[in-house]
């Protein structure tokens, strides 16, 4: 099932996407109220889609991968949706994007082991992760406004003959992996990393896990356009703006 | 003025402390509805105090000063109020603890010029900076459940000369330090630092900016007490707990 958050009409609202390319309106956010419909629906060429989800507490992106994957945090604030502008700051002369599969928690986990911690994941989505890479924080390279493009829905399914990576620029193919691999399904990874990010705090719903680096960055300039697909889950399209 | 928020007959509410150690009821969390009073008034012995603040964004915490200070962040998930416990995590076999001024941000807030920066404050409380020492990445050592200490109350205004901070461990004095020096008042860092992060992301009423460390951190153990007071604005104790 494919949850949309998107604004019509002045305000922001919920949805599953049916096969029809239309919504079928939510009374409220799913993750906290459930699926109650209204009864409306409405068409998906006539609503503005936004960030599947704004995170309250965490988004936790992976920088390194192991055992005990290496992570900071990045800030709500760098959260936006389809389409929106990634704008490069003042800051950085090196703009850099990758595709990853965010994870979005969906119950509180705390001490979760691997086994138990694919019932804490309420969907996946895509995330384009903008760095500047120029930086030597990890942290301030990651938490500029606009640096976190999510969306442009949650999928709750997991499908893991679904999960091809591709990422363009403009019309260039700059990434093109498969999440999993023959060591490890992506399922396992992401079970892996839910339960260690619960190890180290209380995961809350609405919480973001960065799925990690997958060392296949590309770097952005002003007046580009970078567009991600995960197979399983949709594709998400946004331009670069030097801000004036 | 000192603002408290607290927990009294199963309610969370906000209050004015007042010069008679009672506390005057505000409507509302005054940070966003302003201080509207309900008529109402507690003593504060009957009430519980907690955190005077749960960041919905962001906690920015200076691990190293400069012009362009290195930071990460914590999760909200770490502020832990008043008497609460501290729990040392089984990851790591060193905590320790250092106070710092917490500086909550009231009103929306990028790219402000260090001279406008103060009007984006809302009020100073104290922190315990609680750290696991002996883990190599800053954002995890710093993460953790409980670890961030807030309280006991929120001073919306400013005294120079009422910075000096003293910590103990049990009765035993660890930390004793002006926040200001020669060279630079409290109030010139504090615009600073908020000059310097509404640079990189947009600061939202309820951010905290921890004004970074003064490297005078004490270990503690299970069964301590960790005591932090800022004189103009009030102390804040809580236990050292490893849980079975």
């Amino acid at each position: 099932m494919k949850i949309a958050r998107y604004s019509y009409q002045g305000a922001i609202a919920f949805g599953i996407v049916d096969d029809d390319d239309e919504l079928v309106v939510l009374r409220s956010d799913p993750m906290f109220a459930g699926f109650d419909t209204t009864g409306d629906r409405v068409a998906l060429a006539d609503v503005k889609l936004l960030a599947p989800v704004i995170p309250r507490s965490k988004i936790v992106a992976v920088v390194s991968s192991g055992a005990e994957p290496s992570f900071v945090l990045r800030p709500n604030t760098a959260v936006v949706g389809p389409g929106d502008s990634i704008l490069l700051p003042a800051a950085s002369e090196r703009v850099e994007v990758e595709g990853q599969l965010a994870i979005v928690i969906g119950k509180i986990a705390k001490n979760v082991p691997a086994a138990d911690a694919l019932s804490r994941v309420f969907g996946y989505t895509v995330a384009t992760v903008v760095t500047a890479a120029d930086l030597a924080s990890a942290t301030r390279a990651g938490a500029f406004d606009t640096f976190l493009p999510l969306g442009p829905v949650i999928e709750t399914e997991f499908d893991e003959a679904a999960t091809a990576l591709r990422g363009l620029i403009n019309d260039e193919e700059f990434q093109a992996v498969s999440l999993g691999d023959d060591d490890r399904t992506t399922e396992d990874t992401v079970a892996a990393l839910v339960a260690f990010a619960s190890s180290v705090f209380t995961l809350l719903p609405g919480d973001v896990i960065l799925a990690g680096r997958l060392d296949t960055p590309a770097d952005v300039v002003d007046g580009d356009t970078v567009t991600l697909s995960i197979a399983g889950i949709g594709t998400l399209v946004n331009p670069v703006v030097r801000p004036a």
